[in-house]
């Protein structure tokens, strides 16, 4: 079999690790990026000290001419920001081949549109979802790139498509599997960073693990009635893209919503916590969002109302863990 | 409503933290255990030093008379060392009133006969199991006994006796969620030792959150795949005694098996990282059995033959890292 001819659209963390990824799977990679500095350094050194500084990159191409990159190319990754995805992507229409699988490895919802972003490369590359393949998971992109055992989700619609990305990325230190339930995967993503701020909170007000693992898990039951509200599949929410992603963003201290929420549980404001995490965390956005939407599907979703709360109308977290302990006696299932 | 009447059977540290849960609950409790100058001073100074050192107790009796603890008690707690639990509670029988729900909170099972805690129970009180209530979850009693907000499962066939033991124990920091799978909640308690092994391993060997989130989650794969054949509900894996005391287990450094584990994984011989860790850790026993009950069944268990091969057999945690990762490709789905 010959090597899978790849190209990988964005020079990040994750786009360059993604590349890695491929490369050690024996693909034969080309990584696209804008900032001339970065794709040069790759090219020529194999590092990217801007976003891997201790890395040592596999043997790819690397180029700013877009064309370039995508011709041949049966498999091309999106890895830039989502925000920005759609415009990006519309200005490469022309140069994807007709055959050619879209990965995307970007997370959030488009919020102009509120649309997940597999739809946003479907249309913008004028492309069916079933070429669209997501994948996500508990994927640190700096533990990946020292080469640490990682698992991952590979989701399209097309199962087919599905296996043929995983087996393209998968190597001695990369699993992936596959799955077909690509709303669930994109909506473990996108109503994360929500639970995470909910975890930093509870830490940041110096509660310890059994709260932690408290409301990881019963976050993940409102998320997946929220999920099954939209079609999704339970079991997506219990899996790699779910839970998984869900334990290694609250155990990291990387992630910026988890941080961000830690703040806000040792009293700060958010105006204050913002400026101190020193960028927007994603979920303080989407939290409103997830929390309409949920309403519209009457799904209730009792600590994504409690984080709302918290941000946006001044409750304290004492008096949110007041009152999410104080509801009435449930069963554990999902369907109450 | 009158206080429910409550007999605790333990004094050790999760027997006196149950104890003052259902106390602040409400409940009228008496603490019986051996130790005299335990009882002694958990009577005339609402501390339990030796197990609790920083707590000052809510207002409970306590007995070395476990007649007079029992005498009048509608819920009776027991939280006895699960290998002398059977004849503990064989001498105890006749002081039992009839109308008594029993609470378990034992984990692991009856080495000489296998059996789960809640069958012991029943057989060793000559009880029918509707009237045994187990409770589990992510539930460190250091933390609890700290009055920070947890949540726990309550479970039991008849659903009403459930609930009659959710409220008696329902309070400001503590939260209950009946279930009515006692064999999956059972289950969970018995395996996740095996997994909190396993990701003890990949975090001595260095490994970081990446792994320790994908360990977690296929390794609750593999025990709700074994539950299911044992007429478990997958849902009860996914919930809090399932995940959530997974999750608690495993960020915790008080986990004995996460720590045997990180000892091996930092490449001690089981007999030395058995001294280290000085006591045993019940997964080291309990990956065997819980192997050969998946090969009796026909279940796939991978990270649990993985443990065992390390601990048992001499692999070296690197190539059950290799092992693992280079399985042929599958789907996410429980099913295969």
């Amino acid at each position: 079999m010959s090597a899978v001819q790849t190209a990988v659209l964005g020079s990040g963390s994750w786009g360059t690790t993604f590349a890695m990824v491929m490369a050690d799977a024996g693909c034969d990679v080309t990584l696209w990026g804008r900032d001339e500095a970065v794709v040069g350094q790759v090219a020529d050194e194999r590092r990217n000290t801007k976003y891997l500084p201790d890395v040592e990159l596999p043997a790819m191409r690397a180029t700013t001419d877009a064309a370039a990159a995508l011709a041949g190319a049966s498999v091309v990754v999106v890895a830039i920001p989502s925000q920005v995805a759609r415009t990006t992507l519309e200005g490469l229409r022309e140069h994807l081949e007709p055959d050619a699988v879209v990965v995307s490895l970007m997370k959030g919802i488009e919020l102009s549109t509120d649309k997940r972003m597999s739809q946003v490369i479907a249309e913008a590359l004028d492309i069916s979802l079933d070429r669209v393949v997501v994948v996500s998971g508990p994927n640190l992109a700096k533990e990946i790139a020292a080469r640490q055992p990682t698992a991952t989700v590979v989701a399209c619609p097309d199962e087919g498509n599905a296996r043929r990305v995983a087996e393209a990325c998968s190597n001695a230190y990369f699993r992936p599997y596959t799955n077909s339930d690509v709303v669930g995967v994109e909506l473990c993503g996108a109503v994360k960073n929500v639970i995470a701020l909910a975890i930093g909170m509870a830490q940041g007000r110096g509660f310890g693990w059994n709260t932690t693992a408290t409301v990881i898990t019963r976050g993940l039951v409102e998320i997946t009635r929220l999920g099954r509200a939209l079609g999704a599949q339970a079991e997506t929410f219990a899996g790699l893209a779910g839970m998984g992603d869900l334990v290694a963003t609250c155990a990291s201290p990387l992630s910026r919503n988890h941080t961000l929420g830690k703040h806000v549980g040792q009293g700060m404001s958010l105006e204050d916590a913002l400026v101190a995490t020193g960028t927007t965390a994603e979920g303080v956005k989407s939290s409103r969002s997830v929390l309409e939407l949920a309403q519209k599907h009457g799904v209730d979703m009792p600590i994504t109302a409690g984080v709302v709360a918290v941000l946006h109308e001044g409750l304290s977290v004492d008096e949110m863990a007041r009152v999410l302990l104080s509801r009435p006696q449930k069963s554990e299932s999902l369907a109450e």
